[in-house]
């Protein structure tokens, strides 16, 4: 069902110029995400203004037409794609840093800002942003809000749940509302900005955030374990968290995923059962003292290599390895799932065994790498959706790898949301009082529905 | 209007014995809080199980019967204290630690287990729980996530919002759920754990919660630096919350809290316009560098003198000025408010010129020290009730605190919570949409309003 005439003055008045895009070509590139998902939106909004947004939602709950936030698209589960039709809200132009404040150790941004646009204006403060996702030159802080973005820091600093202090959003209701203040400290009510963080769109659009800035270390250290298997790996993930000195990225490679690796990355790669990148990062003269203390928590049964830089280029070569994994897995499949499933890190080894067997049994090849010390792993499903065989089994392949994920008091999701990719899933993952609660808050919030519909909560 | 018969029948099956108070005298001490406010309950049951609270919260819900959780009672603003009567559920006798789990780095309680007696448990494993009230030997879990407790050890490891995974829980409708994961990493769906927090037993009662522990560091220095006034005082903890080295603690005392701890306490507290507390902890070898780069950034325009002590007895010299202050607040006045109002760091300096000018305004002295890191303030109005005109003036002074803290954009309380004492400023502080949209979260939970009603949200 098109826009009707009435509706599209309203919005030429609202978004005068080039901020309406009606024409299917303009439109199109706004339906799609990075996980390959796209749908055609009537339209596509793009606000400068808190005021404009707010005039939107109120526009959309009058006429109940469906409203999709967007960022930069660079989501994984289709949270951003206005399936069905309706409209999408793109924030790029509301991109401005509002303030930076050392003292109080705060930004404030609208959520058009990119991440990496953020991370390179406070690091001139000596300040970063804990969240640090893979796409982060690419995507936005508001995108980063939606579905919790994490990235390797947040072993350390937390996601994006943990570094934001207060929003400024409006609901689904037309109603616009302040949470938060630029303290590290509250318990003055419900915790309404922590509750945004992570529903993807579908409670209130974020106009304004508060983010928590930490400062810049001077130094840094990465040390490379190499490890005989998963098991032996997984054990001492669970000795350098144990310690007190918490690293600043500790990611994990599978033994496949080394191999691919190095078949892209060349021999300088090594073999390994299992590979952790340890990082570590503090004041220059605390360092060796640092490291030390992790090098001794990596050493243990099954380590085959512990190699530790802090030359820049000796930590490239550590990093390469890591590098080197997203064109291999390119290379030897045209489709990729890539799932962020999360279990208690001690469950990573049989996580792995698990997930050996699943790609046995159904004939697809997995490649698992991710965050260890969170227990965050990127398990990646690469077939050919060609091969009639292994396209068939994809979905039943998927299913299991989230069965197993569950049986291990797993969850879905640890830094890409839920979307549409995982939301056949959640009735599995989440107890049904919690998804009726959840169902009960997203009415209040968006009483007619019209923010994100048939995203994050199952039908 | 007291119990019926048939559910006065129905809770003695329930909880037989010696689980169910109804003489004045046995409910009366399950009736009063450290806020010195009381109000008798009709009866007060003790369960120990988490089905025995479902059952509870069914037939309250069913009688509409108002529910009032409590723990130790050592909350400060009234939360627990059963205004209007109707029943107190003691979660004393819920006190098991289900399981300490070193590998994943989380402990399992229920919400009657002491703070301190969780602490002593996890160090044995190497490990904390990052809320440290001053309360700790007596206070409970359930009643530290009720409110959302802090500490001097939030300014580096967040208070109980940040320290929660997941909770089992009794919604005020009779239904039970689970949300959360023993993982550090989660972003599936709306974050229910967290909403708790801080919620004061107004939404759910928490029968069960996975906490994340943080390993016990080897050592550990402290510093004492004194400054001519609080400006310059707050400028160091600006510079010290600028820089890399995140200390564990960061405490001040203003220059009343010093003279009356030097009173009660001896010379060895020093005369100062204000004081800082440092504390740094770390690996042993590790630990000089730090200590000396707080140091380096506690040096600044004001500073009067600094120590840094590791040595355990010159530490317990160094936080004798902060232990002398509690036994002379009460020896100057017989009655206290004790507010702990939060404002961004850089605005301590207004805040504590400002309360200077509302105590002489008023006659009422007021002392000031806290958790500097956080901004977060115990605000403490020393008088006598009995004087007629202190205590006319009392609480106009306490109002003004307040238009004073949200004048600075900060909240009325860092790890209190609100209760009965600060519902009446709710409507100052928080924006009237964020209030609404509390009330409706509110109503999906405990639809009757059977769960510590005339609480935290205003009327």
């Amino acid at each position: 069902m098109p826009l009707s005439p009435p509706v599209l003055d309203r919005l030429r008045t609202l978004f005068p110029g080039d901020a309406l895009l009606t024409a299917p070509a303009d439109c199109a590139p706004y339906g799609r995400d990075d996980s390959k998902r796209e749908a055609l939106p009537d339209a596509v909004v793009l606000p400068t203004t808190h005021a404009q947004v707010l005039d939107l939602v109120r526009l959309c709950r009058e006429h109940r037409l469906p409203l999709f936030a967007r960022g930069r698209g660079t989501g994984t589960t289709g949270a951003a794609v206005p399936l069905g039709g309706g409209l999408v809200v793109g924030f790029e132009r509301m991109n401005k840093i509002l303030a930076i404040d050392a003292d109080n150790r705060v930004a404030v941004v609208e959520p058009g800002v990119l991440n990496g646009d953020l991370q390179a204006a406070v690091a001139a403060h000596g300040f970063f942003w804990p969240p640090d996702p893979a796409s982060a030159a690419t995507c936005t802080v508001g995108g980063n809000i939606a579905c919790n973005a994490g990235g390797p820091r947040a072993v350390k600093h937390g996601a994006t749940r943990d570094n934001v202090l207060a929003v400024r959003a409006v609901a689904g209701s037309g109603e616009d509302f302040r949470f938060g203040k630029a303290t590290s400290k509250a318990a003055t009510g419900y915790d309404l900005a922590r509750l945004m963080v992570g529903s993807e769109g579908t409670l209130a659009l974020v106009t304004e955030a508060t983010l928590k800035l930490v400062p810049l270390a001077s130094a840094r250290a990465t040390l490379r374990a190499t490890y005989v298997d998963i098991e032996t790996a997984a054990a001492a993930v669970a000795r350098i968290m144990a310690q007190p000195v918490t690293p600043c990225a500790l990611e994990f490679m599978d033994d496949e995923a080394l191999r691919l690796a190095r078949l892209h990355g060349g021999e300088a790669i090594p073999v390994a059962g299992a590979l952790l990148l340890i990082e570590v990062d503090g004041e220059a003269d605390a360092l060796p003292a640092a490291a030390e203390a992790l090098a001794h928590a990596a050493r243990g049964a099954g380590l085959i290599d512990l190699a530790i830089a802090s030359d820049p280029r000796d930590v490239e070569a550590i990093w390469a390895a890591r590098k080197a994994l997203s064109p291999s897995l390119r290379s030897i499949a045209p489709k990729k799932i890539n799932e962020d499933v999360v279990v208690p890190v001690s469950r990573l080894p049989a996580l792995v065994a698990g997930l050996k067997a699943i790609s046995a049994r159904h004939g697809i090849p997995i490649v698992n790498f991710g965050h260890a010390g969170n227990g965050n792993v990127h398990v990646n499903l690469l077939y050919h959706p060609d091969d009639p065989a292994q396209a068939a089994q994809a979905p039943a392949c998927l299913s299991a790898v989230f069965d197993l994920v569950l049986s291990l008091d797993g969850t879905l999701s640890g830094e890409h949301g839920i979307g549409l990719a995982k939301r056949p899933f959640m009735r599995r993952a989440l107890d049904p009082v919690a998804i009726e609660l959840m169902r009960r808050i997203k009415t209040q919030f968006d009483p007619d529905g019209i923010l994100n519909p048939g995203k994050l909560l199952p039908d």
